[in-house]
Order: structure tokens, then C-alpha cells, then sequence
């Protein structure tokens, strides 16, 4: 076969099933594994602030600081209530498990949605950041033409890795994530070294504030514009939530590291974010399409030299590691709802490497879709990006609220609902439903700000899409069970199973090897036999019959039926004849069809010949209750058969006539009887 | 079914066999369907001919009329030829069956392929032509961009047409082809009055002919340049071949009105050629892209008024129906071909409509590729053109010689050989001998010129697919012939043909209602079922065993294997077991496969579900000797069955697990068998 070695030099031999395992991480790499997400928005959040105030004239820039220390309080919030998660969830507890655990069905079954549609735009806004930073690098090349193809030849290189199943392996990121958060921290530093003047250096000369005039705005514009900004940078919380389906992947204790993992992954995160939003504001910086403000606030600081070089390679990559997260973080999520039913069921088969393959193939299908509506710009998908993260951690905390609400009107009586329940004294079940309360109000309020603010520039396509997903889910549950309710055995008996019909029909197009042996083969299945064969106009019913009294041993006790048509198509009346017998003659049996089927041995040959048993088996599908039998003939196996006589003379004779294509007249169908019926009884 | 209802709409609802009839032509039609094939030529010619000898400088022009006096010279000898050829096959004398008939195979093959690569070109040039002239006609709309969309879109609306079964109806053909010729006529005898100055009207003022100067050329140049415009004007012939083949549609006497009718033709088309060819260069017109040279003639002459739009309408309509008559003329042929095993046995099945609509279908693809290929361009495609139409003239009098020498050999014994040999009186063999052999000789120096003058320009294109084209036809005749040699019934008794092993394989997944239903069908088959399943990590073998023994009344006697299988891919190890036991436990014998097979009701239920049962049946095609039994699971069938208990408790427990997708591991299989082996015996 082909396919296998084409398979196995693209994504190589296949793994057993015990090559699974799971690798531990310590805490240095674990920060790497999942901080790449969540601190290589530091790519882009703050010129995602920066592009909304720019409409209110470069003067309102100077608001983007303020605005990055909002969104900094923020994530400290939702950092301290994610810790109650993680540690009452040691075996990971992500949106939808919290969700289905606490709040019911449908709040899950929106996080997931939600969580899906997210990891989508994490894995097209990453990568079309990550071609930024590299377009942004060479300004001299003309590569800013060539961004779309540049993004997808990355998500083709990220699908072909996961696909032959490269692992979270924390030496691998931990390279890119340090030297980016280093690099990050390095300019900083020397940014505000320079620009305060520190160690009796000169303050640094920044170019003039280039005061734009703006149209005057009211108060409310006002007010909605930094609102806009504010839900723009949000886009710095995506990533957060990911430690808490990955607890254990670390080291034990799991919770405790992973808590403490955590919360050095967002103070680290933060103080890169308020750094960037304190320099790009100070020196005066300006979006610009094909320089992004990292890359102007690095080259401002360093003058250009190898460190404005590191930080952009390191740039590109940490992006290119956090979508990488994303083709974690999708099949896992997609595997969990197939799991229960809501996805395709295959969406929970190992692939042979291991690796959820159909999850992999649908986040890089739908994620290049993204990247090529969109053009990869990544400025212009953050509109739909950052709500879905926002919804987890609202429903999230919200079933963690009800969660120690559950626990405390059980502790009265006594009862131990869960192992971490005896972790929780009484006295401080309140406090952690307090603190768990006021997270998802905020980020409640949050994402009502994300979706007005950004509904018009395309979170309405997320506000159409995840209800649609939570339907779609639905329908496939509805589906699996009504299978299962049709398979299921409880009780059933032989009886229970439709009985066999004694009748075995075979359409045969002439009398030659091919259809003999199926008739044969018909024999073996029942003593009543009916062969079938259209008569056309050209047919000749004399020559058909005696050659089928050739063979007394094989046909004698067949009956064969001429069915008369006078239309082109031949394949209708056969059809329309087995639906007949099956549905008059033997009503609620299970009914035979045997099928001569020629199998060419190329696929030139097979351009030489009808389809024909693969045409009647096709349309006999609608039939719940008729088995079709295939006995193939091919041309090698028949030619073994000592040949005696010349072959041209008779060959105007035995050419099996090629039955005419397919249509769907109006039968006329009028029978004739060949054989008297004879049969051993 | 949805497709037969949308096939009606476009095409029209079926016609009975008994529907197909042949309509016979009076002259007055016949030569309306004929004639509008080389009559449109005219479109073109005289173009084809200026636009090489432009080459040489405008000057050159002037040799315009001498070599179309050569054309028509050369129309005459083969049309007098042909006379011949009409009056000996009154059942119609193509040259494929002329060849075959007296020369053998190969120049049969040669003449067939060469007439379907013309009627492909004639469609390509014909339908190009066609919307030049429209082109020409306002050339004030932007049309010319978008021609090869228009030729595309008429190439479609001939298919749909021909599918639907028009017929070579003479009456719509009558309309534009007198219509085209009475145009041109009238413009040709305004335009020779005009310039003349007859009938004391005042000589017509042409514009001053434009002498450019053109580079001084070799003698040898200059020869080549002529024999090349002259190759250019040969497209002037074809289609006059044509009316050999439809000598059956004449009213009697046939051949006489058929011989009659092609004189006629090749008398009104050489006028016109004649008489566009002397206006051309008289009025010292000069080839232009987008204006032909019989419009800028028709523009000259009538002063574009409603004269002008005449016949730019009707060329336009009669080079639409010459384009039509290819697709008269390549299905027929491919009938021809097909009949004899030359081509796919279904180009000689009718569609619904009693037309060959595989041949249409052909056609209409390979002419629209012409069409995309030279982007509309007919001039361009014209040095690919005319040569197949040479090569029919060339083998088909040669043949004709052959023909006359062989009755004339047999004369003397008194033999008589056809029917049509006592029309020919012994004296009269010399000379029609010599009549075909000097065609044959003229047609084929012809031919040479044409190949070596144009063969730069593309005509190597034809000398390469007609050697590939012969050797497929040869091909496809072997391989024919091979599976009639398989199939051939002479002689052959049951022992001949293989027996029947007594097992029964069922794979299944799962222990349900669907896999169990398919094993009660396989003990009736059999009293030796054996039923496997795939055991990966993930397989509760007890759970299956202990859901197996709760139906000992389907299971009791039947075996179930499990296969231990350490990859993911569970369908190879199935495929090879079954191999296994085929081709060791009962070699060389018809063994038996039952799948259970789950059918969704719609394509978005397949999405759901793997397509196992096919996938198994597919890999299991290449083996001769296994057949293969579909046992059909529908849902709805299933769900009838009154269902007692709530369905949702037993989900966890029925729901079927899917297996993984498909790849090609190393597989370990090692057996386990669960049940003891009760049989009756």
C-alpha cells in the first residue's frame, strides 16, 4: 500500500500503545511550558491599547499606562481565585470540568465552546504576531506581502510536529521562553536606565511627542474608547487559564506547584507588560502597520544592535510556542467533550503516534481559515479574541462559588463530599467563596465590556458562533444516544433480530465466469436462487438463455428473470425488482443480494469498466434490511484457469455487454420467466 | 433521490429506446447540417492565409488570392475523390471504416485518432471564432477580455444541448447557414460591384495601401512563407469529410444526393473563399486582433450598417453550428471505436436522452481545455488544426486504391466481393483508381507540408498524441480482450469453479445489537462463524466475554478471537487475520467476511461515525477469493424494537467504542480465543 509509507515518512513509524507517558515537570520548566502563552502577549497587548487611543490623537497614549495597571489588577484577581481551582482540582480542573461538575450541561458546554473558538485564535493571532515580528526585523525585505503564506507555512510546520507527536517538552521551550522574558526585562531595564538618566547617564533623547489634533470627543466617547482600549489589552489574560487542565504534569506536590507556578508566571507576565506599556508611552512611541511597537520600544532602546535581534527571534518564537500550546490545549479539550459525547466520537482516538490527530487537524484547518479571512493581521482578530478565555473564568469561578456553597451546607451534617474537602476548615470556605464570588463578577463585568465594546468589530461572530457550537454539541449528544438506544442488548433474544428471508437474488449483466461463480457462491446461501437480468431492446433473450443452459449443473435449479425496460438506464429496474421481492415477497426479512463484481486491477482498467455493483450497493444502502453480498471476480484469478480454444473467435460473443450508465426513467417492467422452477425440496 | 431529479431538469426526462429514429434530409437541409462546418471556415480562412504572409510586409498580401485558387483546387480533387468513397459505402465510409476495411488496423487507429483530435479542434476553433465575431462587432464593449469565459460558456450550452438530444434537425440548421451564406454573398457581389465601379456606380475608395517594409528574405525564406500560408488556408477543408459518414441520412438514392449535396457545398464554400480572398487584398485590408478580417471586409463594403450586424451574427451562429456538428460527429466515431474494443466499452452505451453522452462529455472537456490552453486564440490553435482532417483524406483514399485493386484482381475469376462491385464495369476501375490515387498522393504531400510547415508552431503537439493515443486504443483492446479470454463460459463445469469455504469471519467491535444481528446472519451461512475483535490497552476483554455469554443463544456455537494488538490503528490487524486464515487455514477457496455495517441517515450522521465497514471492505478488494457480506445496521430499524428501560443509565456501558483511524503499524497479534469450541456437528 502506498498510503501507510507516504504516512509514516511524513509523520514516522507509529508508537505503541505503552509508549504513552507523561512528563513531570519541575518548576523551571513547567513556568516555560505554560508561560508562553500568556507572556508572549506581551508581543501585542499593549499596541492592542495603544491603537484604540491613537483615534483619540497621540496625546491620548499617555493613557495607556493607567490602563495597563487596570488590566495588571485584574489579572492578580483572577491569578488568586485560580489557585482555589488548582488546588481543590489536583487532577485539572478547566472551565468545562468545573463548570460540568458544579453548574450543569450547558454552562460546560459554553466554557468549552468558548475555550475552543479561543485556542482557534490563539494558534492565528500567535503565529501572525510571530511573522510580525520577523516582517518588523527586516524592514527592508519585501516580506510584508508575503505574510499570510509566511503564517500558514507556520501552522503546517505546527500541525506536522504535533502530528508525529513532539510533547510539552520543558527543555525545549525552556529555551525561547527565558531568552524572550530575559531579552523583554533586559531592554526594559536599560530603557529605564536611560530614560531616567540613572548612573550619571545623560536622560536619553526621545523624539518629540508628535501632539496629532483629534477631533474633540464627548465625555461618552471618551469613556467608550478607553473602555475599548481596556478590553483591547485584555488580550494579555489569554493563556492564564491552561495551568489549571495541566496540574498534573507536575511534579508533586501538584497543586502547590502549579498555585506557585502560577502566580510567578503572572507577576512575571505583568511586570514585562507594565514595562512595555511605561517605555512605548514615554518615548513616545506610534503604531505603525509594519513595525510593531515591541520591535520600535527595542530599537529605540538598544539603537538595533544584536539585542534588538534577540528580542525579536525570541519574540517570534515564544509566539510560535504559544500557539504550539494551543495544539495542546485544543485536542485535550476537544478529547473531553468527544469523551462525553458532544464531539465526533473519533475525536477521542490516539492517532498512531499517540496524539489526538483529528483535534490537531481541525484546529489547523479552522485556525488557517482565521489567519487567511483576516489576512494575518493579528491587530484586527484580537476583536474576537480574549472573550472566550473571559467567559471560562467567569463560569469557571461561578462553579467554584457554587462549589463551596455546596460543601458548606454540607459540612453541618458531616458529610464529606470530596477528599479536599477536610482541606477546607470551615472558617475558610467563606473567604475562598468570597474571593472565587468577586472574581467572576469582575470578570464578568469584564467580558459584558469585552462584548459591547468589541462587538461591532467582530465579537458578534463569536457571539453567533459559541450558541451555534453548544447547539451542534447537542445535536451529536442527542445522536450518540439515540444509537445507543438502538444498539443496546438489555435483554434481547434471537427473536429480537430480523429473521432471514430463504431468497437469494443475483443481478447479473451475462452469462459468463464472473456471474457464474457468484451464482455458485448464491447456492451455497440458499436452494432459492433468482437471477436477475434487464432486457433491453438489444438484448438478445435467445442467445442469453442458451447459453445459460450450458451450464445445467450451475443454473438448473435458478430460476432466471428477464425484467423488460425500454429505457437506457438498467440499473433502476434491478433496483426497483430487489426493493419489489423485498418488500412484497419477503416483507420484514432480512433480504440477500449476491453481486458479481468485476474488480480491475488498475485504476487505468478501472476506467474501462461500469461501477455497476458499486452503483447497486450505493443505492441499496437506504435499505435497512438488505445484506449484499460482493463475490469479485478478478481478471488474474479467472485467467489461471487453463484457456484451450483461440480467443478472438469468441470474442463478439462472450464480451460481457457494459450495462448502461446510470438514470432514473420510468420503469415498465414487465417479467419474463426463463427457467421452469425446479427445485430439490 | 436528489441527483435524478436534477438531471431531469437539465436535461429532460428520459426517452424509451423505441424513441431513437433517424431523420433523412432532403438536399436543400442536408446541406444546411453539412455545410456548416466548412462553409464557416470562411470565418477564418482567408486570416489564417494574410496573417503568415504579413510576415513578409504588407506587400505580401497580393499572394493572398493565388494560394486560396490553390485551396480551392486542392477542395476540388478531394472532393471529387470522395465522390467515390460516397457512392461505394451508402451505410456511410468515415475513413476509420474505410482504413479498417482495406488497409487493416493501424491506419484505421491512425485515421480515428486523428479525426477526434480535428473534432476536438474544430469545436475549440469553431466556438472562438464564433465570439470573435461578436467581439468584432462592438468593439466598443470591453468583451475581449473576457472571451475565453464566453467560449467556455458556449462550449457548456452545445453540451447541455447535445445531452439533451438535439438532433442534426436540418430545419434550425437551414436558417443560419443560408443566412450566413446569402450574407456573405450579397456583401462579396456589393463589394466586386463597388470596386469595380460597375453598373456606373463610382469605383469604391480604398483606404491607400499601407506598404511596410519588411526585411529583405532568402528565396528559401520566402518559399517557406508560402507553403506555410498555404498549410494556414488548408483549415479550409475541413468538415468536408464529414458527409462520408452521413451518407445514411440522405433520402434515397443516398449516395447520389449524398455525392451531389458535398459538390454543391464545395462549390458554395469555395465562392465565398474566393470572393472574401479577392476583396481582402484588394481593399488592402490587414489582419487585426480584434477586428477579423471579414468584418474590417463587411465594414468596408456595406459601410457597417444593418448588413454588417447580419453577418457578424450569423457567422457568429453558423460557426456555433459547425462547432455543433463535432458533437454529432466525435460521439459517432467514439461509438465506432468503443464497438471495436478500441475505446471504454460505455462510449457505445446511449444516455437517457439516446444520445452517447459519454462522448459529449469527452468532447466538451478536451475542447474546453483547448480553449483555456490558446486562451480563445483560434489563429493560434489553427497550426494544430486541419492536420487530422489530412491525414482521414490520405488514408481513406488510399484505401479506396486498395479497394479498387482488389476487385479489379478478383474480376477476372468472376467473383463477385460487394454488392456495390457490379456498379463498376472493368474499364471504369482504372480510372477511379486513379482518381483516389492522385487524392491520396495530393492529400498526403499536403499533409507533409502541413506537418513540416506548422510543426514549430504546435503541430508537433498532434505528431505526439496521435502515436499515444493509437497505443491506448491498442491498450485498452488488450485488455479487453484479456478479460473476455477470463470470462469466456466454453466448456467450463462447477468443479471449474472455486469452492466455497466453510467459515465465516464477522470483526466486530463491540458485542450489540448491530454485531449481533450480523452474527445470527453469518450461522445461517455457516456452521463455522468466527467472530474477532481487536483487543488494544484500552479493551475490558472481561466486559465483552461477560456481554458475549449473555446471549448464548446467538453466541453459544460461535467463536469469538481476540486479537492483542499493541497499536492504535485496529482495522490491519482485522485485515490481516483475515488474510491469515484465507490464505492458511483454507487456501485457495472462497472465504467469507460478514460486516456489520452501521448505515447513517444523513451526511452529517457520517461525520459521526467511522466508515470501518468500508475501510475493511476496501482493503479486503484486492483479494480474489474473498467475498464480502454487508449486514446493514440503520438506527431507525434498530429503534422499532420496543426499548423498556431509561436510556440514559446504560450509555456508559452500550454506547459502541469506535475504532481508532486507520494506519499501518507492525502489528503483534497474538490470539486469544474465548470460548471452548461447541459445534453441531
Amino acid at each position: 500500500m502506498h498510503l501507510p509509507n507516504v504516512k509514516h515518512a511524513l509523520i514516522g513509524k507509529p508508537f505503541p500503545s505503552s509508549a504513552q507517558h507523561h512528563e513531570r515537570l519541575d518548576k523551571f520548566r513547567a513556568l516555560a511550558v505554560f508561560a508562553s502563552d500568556p507572556i508572549s502577549s506581551n508581543a501585542y497587548a499593549t499596541e492592542a491599547i495603544m491603537s484604540i487611543l491613537i483615534v483619540l490623537g497621540s496625546a491620548a497614549l499617555g493613557l495607556t499606562l493607567p490602563i495597563a495597571l487596570g488590566i495588571a489588577a485584574l489579572v492578580l484577581l483572577v491569578v488568586f481565585s485560580y489557585t482555589q481551582t488548582i488546588l481543590h482540582y489536583p487532577r485539572g480542573g478547566g472551565a468545562y470540568i468545573v463548570a460540568k461538575d458544579n453548574l450543569g450541561t450547558t454552562p460546560s458546554l459554553i466554557a468549552g465552546a468558548a475555550l475552543l473558538t479561543d485556542y482557534v485564535l490563539t494558534v492565528a493571532v500567535s503565529v501572525s504576531a510571530g511573522i510580525r515580528a520577523i516582517v518588523s526585523a527586516f524592514p527592508e525585505l519585501p516580506l510584508h506581502d508575503y505574510e499570510v503564506e509566511m503564517a500558514l507555512a507556520a501552522i503546517v510546520i505546527l500541525t506536522w510536529l504535533n502530528l508525529r507527536g513532539v510533547r510539552e517538552s520543558g527543555t525545549v521551550f525552556a529555551l525561547p521562553t527565558y531568552a524572550f522574558i530575559g531579552g523583554v526585562f533586559l531592554v526594559v531595564v536599560i530603557g529605564l536606565v536611560r530614560y531616567f538618566g540613572l548612573f550619571g547617564a545623560p536622560p536619553m533623547v526621545s523624539p518629540a511627542p508628535v501632539i496629532e489634533s483629534a477631533p474633540p470627543v464627548t465625555a461618552f466617547a471618551f469613556v467608550w474608547l478607553v473602555m475599548r482600549a481596556f478590553a483591547a489589552g485584555c488580550t494579555a489574560l489569554t493563556g492564564i487559564e491552561a495551568i489549571s487542565d495541566g496540574v498534573p504534569a507536575f511534579q508533586a506536590p501538584e497543586s502547590k506547584n502549579a498555585a506557585t507556578t502560577m502566580v510567578m508566571m503572572a507577576g512575571t507576565a505583568m511586570t514585562l507588560f507594565l514595562g512595555i506599556s511605561f517605555l512605548a508611552t514615554h518615548l513616545n512611541l506610534v503604531p505603525h502597520p509594519n513595525d510593531s511597537i515591541l520591535s520600535q520600544m527595542t530599537r529605540a532602546v538598544t539603537g538595533g544592535g544584536p539585542l534588538y535581534y534577540w528580542v525579536q527571534l525570541f519574540t517570534m518564537l515564544i509566539l510560535v510556542l504559544a500557539a504550539n500550546t494551543a495544539f495542546q490545549d485544543f485536542p485535550r479539550l476537544s478529547y473531553f467533550l468527544a469523551r462525553d459525547g458532544f464531539m465526533p466520537r473519533w475525536m477521542t482516538n490516539l492517532g498512531s503516534r499517540l496524539v489526538y490527530s483529528s483535534g490537531i487537524g481541525v484546529l489547523a484547518v479552522t485556525a488557517s481559515l482565521v489567519v487567511i479571512a483576516f489576512h494575518a493581521d493579528e491587530i484586527a482578530m484580537l476583536p474576537l479574541y480574549a472573550l472566550g478565555v473571559m467567559i471560562s473564568f467567569t463560569v469557571s469561578q461561578a462553579g467554584m462559588v457554587r462549589l463551596w456553597g455546596k460543601i458548606a451546607r454540607i459540612r453541618p451534617g458531616g458529610e464529606l463530599v470530596t477528599p479536599a474537602t477536610v482541606l477546607h476548615p470551615e472558617t475558610e470556605l467563606g473567604w475562598k467563596r468570597l474571593v472565587n464570588g468577586v472574581g467572576a463578577v469582575t470578570t464578568g463585568v469584564v467580558l459584558v465590556v469585552l462584548l459591547v465594546t468589541k462587538f461591532v468589530d467582530g465579537a458578534w461572530i463569536i457571539a453567533l458562533a459559541l450558541p451555534a457550537l453548544v447547539f451542534l454539541f447537542r445535536s451529536i449528544k442527542k445522536h450518540y444516544v439515540g444509537v445507543a438506544q438502538a444498539l443496546r442488548t438489555k435483554g434481547i433474544t434471537t427473536a429480537d433480530l430480523t429473521e432471514i428471508a430463504d431468497i437469494v437474488l443475483v443481478p447479473i449483466g451475462d452469462v459468463h465466469r464472473g456471474t457464474l461463480r457468484a451464482i455458485k457462491y448464491a447456492k451455497r446461501m440458499s436452494r432459492h436462487v433468482r437471477a436477475m437480468m434487464v432486457a433491453t431492446a438489444d438484448t438478445d433473450k435467445d442467445m442469453v438463455l442458451e447459453r445459460w443452459r450450458r451450464f445445467p449443473e450451475i443454473t438448473d435449479d435458478v430460476d432466471l428473470v428477464f425484467i423488460d425496460y425500454e429505457y437506457r438506464d438498467i440499473l433502476t429496474p434491478l433496483v426497483e425488482y430487489i426493493e419489489r421481492v423485498h418488500h412484497e415477497e419477503y416483507p420484514n426479512l432480512l433480504t440477500t443480494v449476491v453481486l458479481p463484481e468485476f474488480v480491475p486491477r488498475t485504476a487505468g482498467e478501472h476506467l474501462l469498466h461500469n461501477q455497476t455493483a458499486n452503483i447497486i450497493r450505493f443505492r441499496l444502502r437506504a435499505h435497512e434490511d438488505i445484506v449484499v453480498v460482493d463475490v469479485p471476480y478478478h481478471i488474474s484469478s479467472l485467467r489461471n484457469k487453463p484457456v484451450a480454444e483461440a480467443p478472438r473467435e469468441i470474442l463478439e460473443v462472450d464480451l460481457p455487454q457494459p450495462p448502461a450508465p446510470l438514470h432514473n426513467g420510468h420503469a415498465h417492467v414487465s417479467e419474463t420467466r426463463a427457467n421452469g422452477r425446479r427445485r430439490r425440496k
